[in-house]
């Protein structure tokens, strides 16, 4: 089974499918989740997520009663706490739902705090295995995760700009068959080698031996 | 001399005073700087940059030579470069015009493999040294780094939320005096504690032995 999440991020950086695209994963059986607002945002849009979570904070206490009355799984997190939203959404994705990868929104702009703590939630010791299954979507982003080994970078028509960066140390890091190749590199502190692209619609290969790459497909505004 | 900086991000994500902003730092003696589409930004603003840097090729022809025509200290990248442009832009302020601090508009929103290279480029070897007398600021948010030592996060009644974290491995982090307090901590993959509050008025203090912090000040859209 397949997950889509929406966070509670602001409506501004969703993809402008995103309705479409979620009742679509949803008829074909994928787990529909949501953080926060992004709760009642999906009930706006028409769809009922099966797994709400949350301090819920952000909602009103109509708007609370309203997604807790439509919602089967609800969660509760509180402010402090062992697990952020981001960790709980991923627990219970991956634990308890044992979905084969998430695709998550809403998870970009507003708050730039939000947007880290999402981002290094997939670092987070128990959630890193998971790093490869993890996909954030917005209008003009597509992020992923890589681990240890060699992995094939797809060409991807729809995204001009490739960013191919790390998100932790890491060794023997390399990037091949891009238009900017990167030799085999230990790198100390995180690092970004953006505005790369692909050749001619060829695939790219990249690794590590050791540490956590993120790589983001981006394009211009429409 | 202070320094103010405007990058090429989306003009959606500026503070609102953004240009009197700027004029009132001009008046005061900042050095005016941008890179790429941030130098025509700053024209459309009534501000002519003393720098302007970048490969301009966001640019069309026309706009390029209207930079070229108004800007004294003109400064130009290639793509396949030893230097980002947010490193190029440190080396102009820090080395080359010794500035005390630079101020970073238009680094967030859009493409996010850009906000990444803007962020990590502050952990960059010649450039950490900097790391404290740099900040990005857009309409919702406050971003600074602070290395080893001791800090003091003074409070800011124009920023609700505070979110604290470390960009690298850390040792010795702690935050002390904030609405959640974090004892003395090693972290081996970058955190970040968001949605964490000054309390009544209060100074916070940070710290860590080894490694580079990030402290976002944050506030709801307005």
């Amino acid at each position: 089974m397949k997950a889509i999440a929406l966070l509670g991020g602001p409506q501004e950086e969703w993809p402008q499918e995103i309705a479409a695209d979620i009742k679509k994963a949803r008829k074909e059986g994928a787990l529909i989740m949501a953080s926060d607002r992004g709760s009642l945002f999906l009930l706006q849009l028409g769809i009922v997520p099966d797994v709400a979570l949350g301090d819920y904070d952000s909602l009103s206490f109509e708007e609370r009663e309203k997604v807790e009355k439509k919602v089967q799984d609800m969660r509760y997190s509180n402010p402090i706490k062992d697990f952020t939203d981001s960790e709980m959404l991923f627990y219970a994705a991956f634990v308890d739902y044992q979905v084969e990868n998430l695709t998550i929104y809403g998870a970009t702009g507003g708050r730039l705090d939000h947007f880290l703590v999402n981002l290094y939630a997939v670092l987070k010791p128990p959630f890193n295995r998971f790093a490869e299954k993890i996909k954030f979507i917005d209008k003009q982003n597509l992020i992923r995760f890589f681990k240890e080994g060699k992995h094939i970078i797809a060409y991807n028509a729809a995204y001009k700009y490739l960013g191919i960066g790390t998100l932790t140390p890491v060794q023997n890091f390399y990037i091949k068959n891009a238009r900017y190749d990167l030799a085999k590199t230990d790198l100390s502190a995180p690092t970004m080698y953006s505005s790369n692209e692909y050749l001619e619609g060829q695939n790219i290969e990249i690794g590590c031996r050791a540490g956590t790459l993120i790589v983001i497909n981006s394009r211009d505004k429409k």
